[in-house]
């Protein structure tokens, strides 16, 4: 009798909403995984819900200046740019254009802005990596000429310290420094934002236990990302972002994507010839939001980055189904942000 | 006539035995190139001579120096061991050990030695990359505790400076240096030398030009290197060496080396759970010469390592006749160093 009980309950347990684990992903009280899902949970790892900082421990207080940090344009010389102006937040942490323009007139990116959100899962920062820490990479745009063109450190700095709002900010972020406002403190305070711009999907569900949380054409999908051999590269949980690779291994890019422009990648800092053409692998999480695609956002389409990838980098010709599997699976990774760390900051 | 007369003189000087490229390796003077040959150099590209330093210029001196320090054991604390005890420059760089005795009885070390040759070509070193260059790797072994066990730099140096033998030769090597003989010195002088050691092979002629360099069944052992998919990640010049890759994308590594111990690589470094089972991508020059395989050394033997990575990293179950091939290709990229590299130094 115990036991019928018992048993009754767990079934009423497991018909219920479910509850949420620690990342905050709904799953099932009693999930049974699938093959596919005990596959995918290997190879791809759990979704944090934020990464720590090995620098300068996560605070709230430095979370929100961050934020304030993030989308204010006074990091720009002329005030026309924020970080958000290409890491928009309300369009899943890009500007979907191939090159960004900068603060002064005329100034263009050379490299299609990446995305924001998840960065905090990667290996190192920019398309060649050469911030190693999303704190290294938050300074350098604000003082790049062709991009938010501070003129130096001091510039930024001076402005800040003649605002009430962030010297408040600064002191109650970093309460045992006698001079919080400063260009450490900064990188600091938007690498501790950054870090939370983390972004679950029904594809997280998926791992977590909830068959039913992607579809059957996208399970058949990642099934292929899996078999076509994607998964080299695009692992992790952010499928990418952890390694560096040659782009175009079977081919030489630019015969596919038809760049304007050939890019040398990492060589062109490290002056390593082994490195020519090596590029971080970019992160698939929101794939189907951050059009233009690879580098320099030659191409549009994500159905035909698809198929170049499986050309250039596995020398594959992938069939329709293939691809179509593949851009559904890709569905399934588009995530949400924490809506308040999504929302600008509201003025007075 | 005279056209014929060009064509005869061509003919006979295309038969000759041809003179040196750059590389300093032989290649027939009118080289006609295969299609496979063509891909294969467009692929890896060509071996430099050596590898110049971002930090200071290569002389002999510095070389000279570097080769000095690299042979000597008195960077140990007892004495018992060089840079050359595990990088053996007479048996391509390893000690064919799994793991290193250090200098202290009963120390070893917890990850296989990896040869020094041609690693003036990779992206960073260490199986985890955590020295970013020769310059910065070299230092590091020397203050190891179960390594060559020197308690810090300053007693390394006073060992030096004690020397009338180092004190002529760092000031030589240095001569804009007021006092020479210091630690940062000591690190550029055996990356010096370390940046010159690249063995080219035979493939490198083939590459050249030279389509009898390599056997049929290299060639065929090339072909199913590309086609297989190896290339994805053993590419450039050394054929790896500039990347990083999770180790057991479809199964977990050690289900297949029968490794003692799960060794988490980068991830144990970066604490970032995304680089979990990723090392650097070893450099397959001289892989012939350097077993035990992998960063464990838990694999003995070559055929088993090839069969391994075919089934863990590509899903493949690679057939007798390609295991086979590619064992035979990596044949053909054991090099020679230049002697007077390999020589120890004389002692009078």
């Amino acid at each position: 009798m115990k036991n019928t009980m018992l048993i009754l309950v767990l079934f009423l347990l497991s018909s219920c909403k479910g509850n949420k684990d620690k990342q905050g992903t709904d799953i099932p009280l009693i999930p049974v995984f699938t093959e596919l899902q005990n596959k995918a949970k290997a190879i791809f790892g759990v979704l944090p819900g934020w990464v720590d900082s090995p620098i300068s421990p996560i605070t709230d207080e430095k979370v929100q200046l961050g934020k304030t940090l993030y989308f204010d344009p006074v990091l720009s010389k002329n005030g026309t740019q924020s970080c958000n102006t290409c890491h928009n937040l309300s369009t899943y942490g890009v500007d979907n254009k191939s090159f960004s323009p900068g603060d002064a007139e005329g100034t263009i990116g050379v490299r299609n802005s990446p995305s924001t959100l998840n960065a905090a899962l990667h290996t190192a920062q920019f398309w060649d990596g050469r911030a190693k820490t999303l704190e290294e990479q938050a300074g350098k745009p604000i003082l790049n000429p062709i991009e938010m063109g501070i003129p130096d450190e001091k510039f930024a700095i001076e402005r800040l310290k003649n605002s009430e709002k962030y010297r408040k900010m600064f002191a109650s972020a970093f309460p045992e420094d006698k001079d919080p406002v400063n260009w450490n403190n900064l990188t600091i305070a938007i690498g501790a934002f950054e870090r939370k711009l983390i972004t679950p999907s029904r594809f997280d569900k998926y791992i977590a236990g909830d068959d039913k949380a992607i579809t059957d054409k996208e399970k058949q999908g990642l099934q292929d990302f899996i078999d076509v051999g994607c998964i080299t590269c695009h692992t992790g949980p952010a499928l990418g972002g952890n390694s560096f690779q040659k782009f175009g291994v079977y081919k030489e890019y630019w015969k596919e994507t038809k760049s304007a422009k050939i890019d040398a990648g990492k060589s062109d800092i490290s002056k390593n010839d082994a490195e020519k053409y090596m590029f971080k692998v970019p992160s698939l999480r929101n794939i189907a939001k951050t059009a233009p695609y690879f580098h320099d956002g030659s191409v549009k389409d994500l159905k035909e980055a698809i198929r170049i990838m499986g050309k250039i980098q596995l020398d594959k010709e992938l069939t329709p189904d293939q691809v179509d599997n593949i851009f559904a699976f890709f569905g399934s990774l588009t995530g949400e942000l924490n809506p308040e760390l999504a929302k600008a900051p509201q003025y007075p």
